[in-house]
């Protein structure tokens, strides 16, 4: 094996550091960064992945609310309490957890979230704000995977880079990232005639698919670097395991970096998270203090 | 020559008579559409270009009315009026001449626009929009450029294609259009090694960068399509003379299609104006509807 592996659970580490020190500066103006978590129905599918954020908040030292809503809970219901979230300066960020009920529209839910409160990065004018290279709050797989190629020794600005997936959280801003760090971008999806012939010519490819085994070691320049963002449960004789879009194998020959999975990109995403809570919660400071600046004039 | 010329005009006239019928059905439901632009201070400059979209606007059925504001408009009145015409239902659209005066920063005035009234598709809401593939207002020049290859024989669907230039309003929002479009897209910029390299690997080429002669022949796989969207005015012996970004006389030779410059890009952005009037009127009457319904409940 040639590749070196990008280890995802300290680059998080790193970044949690780095947020609770930035929050504890907060805490001290008064803006503790305070996250609330919205799930609506049974919680058992996004458990793990709530109980996991609570425990990479509190390492960060961002205050953490779990809020369970029951499955009848209406549009209009959820309406009100996100406003009221939205209106309330002692909550800074909202996650809106998945899965919903099939009556709760995912995407009305993102859009009712103050754009200053979106923690997650998906509201249209957030990734708006992120096309126009504006410091905002980005969708954070996609900030998680541009993030870890930046960890890496490489000239960003004029670099070759591969995105295969354009899907709206992920595939299509890592290509806006990279294309305002300079990167020269081609994005694949599953109309593209030849996968292979874009991701041969990338000095670095990120695939954010969904199927096991879709990028082999002949698909990639040899010494690029692989940014791995799926997430695939398959079974094999020895149990069932966690693997992403990368025949790991195969890769790992060609590669000059590459992202296990787990411990890859997922660390880096919680830690973006946070670090988007310490970002709102600036936002929000800034925000309430020109409003108090402007009635003095 | 081999090259096919586009026919801007004929596309946009084409365009301004389908925004002309669906102008007068709103109009019989009482949505006359109407837009409103804004100039301040120094009128010259931009003064071409409103008589044009006024002219235009006439023509597609469209009420337009040119407000022009002294040099000295602070920022503040300017945000008064904007939250003025954005609350008035008998405007439908707000368009902000450029350019402004130093005082006024077009971004936060372009923010100012409500996203239902934002007819440029500048507003960063509008530009999520795009990314996450809704029918929204889409900034015109990158809306008509891609209008203009839809109206080619070629099936889009895994077309490759390069955009030369990355800016907000122009490269990147035609790269995500081309996405969801199916087309695989790269895009290329001054940081780009060899935008050569890039250009003749693609079936059609965007070039919005404005540098005359930047796109030659050579670097075009023949029989591609080439889209010019630049606009500069250079001198020659002969007099002054509009030019696109490519060098049109060697590009003719090896393309399959081309547009001119002038008479290419330009009438289709004016037409895709008019044709966001239309659909911000009938965004803006379904919310009102949706909004009457919902006191109905």
């Amino acid at each position: 094996m040639r590749a070196a592996i990008i280890d995802g659970k300290a680059i998080g580490a790193q970044m949690r550091a780095e947020v609770a020190e930035a929050a504890a500066e907060l805490a001290t103006k008064g803006w503790q960064p305070k996250l609330i978590s919205i799930s609506v129905g049974d919680t058992a599918a996004a458990e793990l992945y709530v109980r996991n954020q609570q425990k990479q908040a509190n390492s960060a030292g961002v205050e953490f609310e779990a809020r369970n809503y029951p499955e009848d809970t209406s549009l209009e219901q959820l309406t009100g309490i996100l406003q009221g979230l939205n209106g309330d300066p002692r909550v800074n960020g909202i996650i809106i957890q998945r899965p919903l009920p099939d009556h709760i529209p995912v995407k009305v839910l993102q859009k009712l979230v103050h754009p200053l409160k979106d923690v997650e990065g998906m509201h249209p004018a957030s990734i708006g704000n992120i096309v126009y290279n504006d410091l905002a709050l980005g969708p954070c797989t996609a900030v998680a995977a541009v993030e870890i190629l930046k960890t890496l020794p490489l000239q960003l600005e004029g670099l070759n880079v591969t995105v295969i997936g354009h899907s709206e959280i992920v595939g299509k801003p890592i290509a806006f990232l990279l294309m305002g760090l300079g990167c020269t971008v081609t994005v694949c999806h599953h109309m593209t005639r030849s996968v292979a012939m874009h991701s041969r010519a990338a000095d670095a490819v990120f695939v954010a698919v969904g199927k096991p085994g879709l990028v082999t070691g002949e698909m990639l320049k040899p010494g690029a670097a692989l940014i791995d963002i799926g997430i695939n449960r398959i079974e094999t004789p020895e149990g069932g395991k966690t693997v992403g879009d990368a025949d790991f194998a195969s890769c790992a020959e060609v590669a000059g970096w590459i992202t296990p999975v787990p411990g890859g990109v997922g660390p880096v995403t919680v830690a973006t998270l946070m670090k988007n809570a310490v970002l709102a919660t600036r936002m929000q400071m800034d925000h309430y203090r020109d409003a108090y600046a402007r009635t003095d004039v």
